[in-house]
């Protein structure tokens, strides 16, 4: 399966070992971690080794693997009754990204068809690796999708780190700016620091970097002068998680971008598969937001920032409802106008 | 004349030397440089060991006291020739906040009073002096005058510096905001961080650490997200530079900010003494913004966050048309719906 570049690769499985490329030490080391147990992978995700929604869903359903390939191996027939402890640890590593469960349901799926007196580990891997290979194939054709919609001499603003980082390769909204680059339809590309992790600085400006595609980092309070000075017109986020109707949960930071992208007349695209999509929930209004520790605000890499005894409010995600959107791009195609309800009538099958 | 704290004291002149504390260094290290040249003060402010629009005025009030000190010290009665260099560099040292020349101006009409044959030393002295304490006056001034159309139980959001470290003594924005807390007005305080100088969570943060003022730091991106959830009722922020018509230069941010407040209906107060209004300019079209390093965002506390060669956007300001400000308050009392022009009503000598 092609990637945009070897070095950009977070999840590999080679020669029966979990690798996770530790994106907390990214750009300026770049280690790989070896797991060997499903526990270990759920403290990598919480502590955000690995992030991004669909690469928590790839790494989760590699934890998956190790769980059930530690109960086979230790417990032979009787995996099943000793799964379940890793399986929940996984599930609760972290609360927004709904592709974290959609994996780990798609392995209990899996799980349920393994006949009596088998090992169950070819399966699982299986599944596994086909969720990691189909997320990279889908992120091509949502970078099709998406590019198709943008328009010639695109100035776009991106938010987060969406590459090859947050997902199985290739990544979501940057597929789309990879793709439309590519294409020469991009003029100029601003990428927010996104405070407080600096995704945007460190990961998405080295994505681009290595490969070889000019952008420009700004503080994240200064998106709305970038637009008032009319030097964007496509602001171009992922998701960790779309309701039924459209609405997004993202990166804190996403619903500001789109209440000023209104505001300024720039559209505003979402690209996320659809493992993203919480079928079960009509709106954003009770998403799970998860609130991480306030060090995250008042210190930076090891150094404090802040005078000692600060408090801070640092919710990891926002909500966008989707009256703000312009579009959503999925694998199956973009949603014009998503708050007319074009989402449902894109995966039929979910009505 | 009272200040809120000693260690917040941002400039003083004792024992004919002029004192600057180190704000880049700040809340970590309290240390305070001693200037004994224009030159020197010229560069604490373009290196922002002053910052803070009242405070730069005022800081170059004394600078120019220097430049006339070593003038008539090295030139005798030939001083008026010497001090045109050091006045140049004053002036030129940062371009948006209009105190500065403001504070320039004035110790020139001064300086034109001044006899031949007299040492013009103890005039600009106390012109200086009279300009730093008519600055904290006026912060008291408008503590009261804001916190009258606060109403009870605010929820505020700040943003950057506007307290003693930004002016006199006492504060702008923070004015009222202090005032407000000490009249029982004031719920809860929060306050953006303000990248890239972090004046929010190294400053803002210290100062109302010092007054026992309860604050909550959030990272800038999460505005849109705490107004959505109903968290403030009220934007309180400085300005840099007020054109006639009431547009405002301010922090960059804090134009995102007053577009977010009037999308959720959350109110916008501006704090500035009338030192800040350039009388000059009909409208914030035209009003330099400084642009800072890109370092200043690819770094953070002396460590690289941003992969070497990166570019960064880096506006150190933005602005605000009146049309989004609810209220602006200065030292004559508080403009409420400015857009309906009763900015020049207040000062009718500048008509």
């Amino acid at each position: 399966m092609k990637q945009t570049h070897d070095n950009l690769r977070p999840i590999r499985w080679e020669n029966d070992q979990l690798y996770l490329l530790d994106q907390r030490k990214l750009p300026f080391s770049r280690e790989e971690l070896v797991l060997h147990h499903a526990h270990e992978v759920a403290a990598a995700i919480r502590d955000m080794v690995v992030r991004g929604a669909p690469a928590i869903g790839i790494a989760a359903a590699y934890g998956a693997v190790l769980a059930v390939r530690q109960a086979y191996t230790t417990q032979g027939q009787h995996w099943r009754e000793h799964i379940e402890t890793d399986f929940a640890q996984l599930s609760a590593s972290r609360p927004t990204a709904v592709n974290l469960n959609w994996a780990l349901a798609r392995m209990r799926e899996a799980l349920a068809t393994i006949p009596p007196n088998t090992d169950p580990v070819p399966t699982v891997l299986q599944l596994a690796d086909q969720i990691h290979h189909r997320d990279i194939t889908d992120n091509y054709a949502m970078g099709e999708f998406g590019a198709d919609i943008l328009g010639e001499g695109a100035c776009i603003l991106t938010h987060c780190n969406t590459g090859s980082l947050a997902t199985g390769g290739y990544g979501t909204a940057l597929g789309v700016i990879r793709t439309a680059y590519r294409r020469g339809q991009v003029s100029v590309i601003f990428a927010d620091e996104t405070r407080p992790w600096l995704q945007g600085s460190r990961l998405t400006a080295w994505e681009l970097q290595q490969d070889g595609i000019p952008v420009t980092l700004l503080p994240d309070s200064a998106a709305g002068s970038l637009m008032q000075q009319k030097k964007i017109n496509w602001v171009i986020v992922g998701a960790d998680r779309i309701t039924a109707n459209g609405d997004v949960a993202n990166k804190i930071g996403t619903y500001s971008l789109a209440v000023l992208a209104k505001y300024h007349g720039v559209r505003f695209m979402v690209v996320a598969p659809s493992s993203t999509i919480d079928w079960q929930r009509d709106s954003g209004a009770d998403i799970p937001i998860e609130q991480r520790a306030a060090e995250e605000v008042t210190t930076l890499a090891g150094q404090t920032i802040a005078p000692a005894g600060i408090g801070a409010w640092n919710p990891v995600f926002d909500v966008t409802p989707v009256n703000l959107i312009d579009a959503i791009v999925t694998e199956r195609g973009a949603v014009l106008e998503p708050c007319r309800g074009g989402l449902r009538q894109l995966f039929p099958h979910q009505n």
